[in-house]
């Protein structure tokens, strides 16, 4: 099923009928690269989004959720720089006012506009920038603007993370392209970030639904780098239908051949959002085998990426597995340490920032095990610490109560995580 | 009750009828300070323990349970620079050496032996050196040993922590005594450290684990340096009974005096061990007003303590305080941010290694307020930083949700930890 997945260059504007831009709107002072950005079928579309966990939700978040109630959307505006969120009415309005700038220009309805936000919390938004430059916003929409607005929804984020494939549904060729932004404020509990998706495939609003959640169980929500679940994280999916497949309503193959792009694409970006996260040198992918349930494994993988302790040693490439165990020992899921053991793994020239999204794997040829059926192994210090320093490093760890696997995905701690968030919001 | 509990000099010796001990074994080849500790008491003793929640224990903890089994123990031993844990077979009889080292020189069984470990995970220990050093351990066993027995007990903690009491019960003057270490791994469930109380106050082992349970709850369960649930935490409570007085073995006013003492020494610890967080600049202590119930807000207080960007925005003393309120909507504990109201405090002078026990309230006479009734206050910046850059910081959170209090203490985030802890073994 996912062998005719293809990937392809582009992002937001790949699939057909869809358009981009992004622009400076001075949303944050000091900021110097884009920050508002713009997406937009010329037909409407089915929609579906999942959105933060958080109790303390933004303003842009509980409005694109009364928006997507019926099932619908046509465009998306994004800003960066301001999380509009802890700000009450006015906040609450400046949200709606986004929707509607948008929304006059493209004429369209304000509820078929998805808004996100990102930035600082608790500042109030100037949403007469947004306002001011709504109209060129729209004007310069394009077939390339996701390459204005890939960058627009950056905020410390290092690199712009997007990508697109084609897959086939019914005989008919598709597209599904993605942007985010990622960096800090990255938890697993939903992905914790800005996400959005779109795609020709033609798929009732449910399906889409059902689709986007199945499919963050093993990518977005894999991913942490600080253990903070932000108050704004949105992942919006726009389906326009212009492949002119048979609709896909109920489950099935061609509900199959749409999650498995689905699931690839998310799978690279929460790869990119992990080798990005805030500070880091080095993405650090954690393999749990062996485990009783999928479940158990991902979330012991979960917590051994998610160790503050864990993360300064890969950091500093010192094979501290002790803190693996610990971490695993604290995460409440049943293992057995007795039968555990432990490999670093990682590849001679392995890159963070993959470019090959066919050939990405972490684990690599070179491995050395640290510990061995609950003991520590004899292990070669010099060998560790050379796989250790490359910039993508696999932890290996094999249990003995089952056979399910699970992935989860992080980064190192270092001095620069600490740098960007003691000053965060000059 | 808590009028007549009056802090004095000493530690654990500070109790009738307890001697202590400590010196360098070399436990760790680059350790220069004191390694091994002892501390006896000359009578047998009642005796309770709360340990760790992780399910990945040290191979002391699993011992240390055992031997408490009976409520029974007189004397401990601890050593740091090897945790013992995650060493299997060898690990446990490693553990049990140590105890009948110890037995052997006190002339005790070795089921009466407490034993505590703490360091590198995942490294087998050289008990031997342990062994060798028994007799002149328990040879210099002195009532003025404390001062070597509370460094000996160190790992990063860079300064030794210890307190001791009077207070009396039933007219009869008692004394409590206690030495911890912290630093790192240190989190809310359970005091994530080791810690050993000394009382000669006469109670019964039910009644002492009581109260030890008890206790914990409002303080070393309210303390986070880095969200990591060590595998090692213990915290033994040894009362002797040469006091006195008629035997607690009830609740009661006797209890209510005894559970007051042990209250104020566990709070002066708790404060420490924040003070002294790994890498820390800052003792970071959080106070939420208003919630529904005590344990709610502990619950909102830990949570904000516990954020890495919170920890951060600490260290550089930017008044980011959105980040608060995203902390507090993760953590999954009703609230209504609607209603919530923020400000900064601290005094003048602040110190995070308090010298006045009787007067070691954070807050201060300085206040700034960041966040009123759910939106952004106008607030003052240059005072806000002011208020931050002091060594003790209060974060006051004011809800509207009930009329309960919590307090959780914390320290900044700061490039020292990530150095500390990217390279730790060596």
């Amino acid at each position: 099923m996912q062998n005719n997945i293809k990937f392809i260059d582009g992002g937001v504007c790949a699939p057909q009928g869809f358009t981009a831009n992004g622009m400076l709107c001075h949303i944050k002072a000091s900021r110097t690269k884009n920050d508002t950005a713009l997406v937009y079928s010329d037909v409407p579309c089915n929609a579906a989004g999942v959105f933060t966990q958080n109790r303390v939700k933004a303003e842009s978040v509980k409005l694109t959720q009364k928006h997507l109630a019926d099932g619908r959307a046509q465009a998306l505006i994004a800003i960066s720089g301001n999380a509009n969120c802890c700000t009450g009415a006015q906040g609450a309005e400046n949200a709606l006012r986004m929707a509607k700038a948008a929304a006059s220009q493209l004429n369209i309805k304000p509820e078929d506009v998805i808004v996100y936000s990102t930035g600082v919390i608790g500042a109030q938004l100037d949403v007469t920038k947004v306002e001011n430059n709504a109209e060129a916003l729209a004007k310069g929409l394009s077939r390339e603007g996701n390459k204005e607005a890939r960058i627009a929804i950056m905020t410390t984020d290092t690199q712009f993370k997007e990508c697109a494939v084609e897959f086939t549904v019914g005989g008919k060729l598709c597209r599904m392209g993605t942007m985010c932004k990622g960096s800090g404020m990255i938890h697993i509990n939903m992905g914790t970030m800005l996400s959005v998706i779109t795609t020709d495939c033609a798929i009732s609003s449910e399906m889409l639904s059902k689709a986007l959640h199945e499919s963050i169980l093993g990518t977005y929500n894999c991913v942490s780098v600080d253990g903070d679940t932000s108050t704004n994280d949105s992942l919006c999916i726009l389906a326009n239908g212009k492949a002119g497949n048979a609709e896909i309503t109920a489950a099935g193959a061609d509900y199959d051949a749409f999650l498995a792009a689905l699931n690839k694409m998310n799978l690279v970006m929460a790869r990119k959002i992990a080798a990005d996260g805030e500070g880091a040198t080095r993405l650090v992918e954690c393999n749990v085998k062996g485990a009783a349930s999928v479940e158990a494994a991902r979330g012991l993988a979960k917590e051994i990426i998610c160790s503050s302790l864990v993360k300064a040693a890969m950091f500093g490439s010192d094979a501290n597995f002790g803190r693996f165990l610990c971490a695993m020992g604290y995460s409440g899921i049943p293992f057995n340490p007795d039968t555990t053991s432990i490999w670093f793994t990682s590849k001679p020239n392995a890159k963070r920032y993959f470019d090959n999204y066919d050939d990405f794997e972490v684990h690599g040829e070179e491995s050395v095990q640290v510990y061995k059926d609950g003991v520590p192994a004899d292990f070669d210090e010099d060998l560790a610490k050379k796989i250790m320093d490359r910039e993508a490093v696999e932890i290996l760890v094999q249990c003995h109560d089952g056979n399910a696997e699970g992935t989860a995905w992080g980064c190192d701690l270092t001095y620069d995580y600490v740098k960007i968030n003691g000053d965060y919001r000059t």
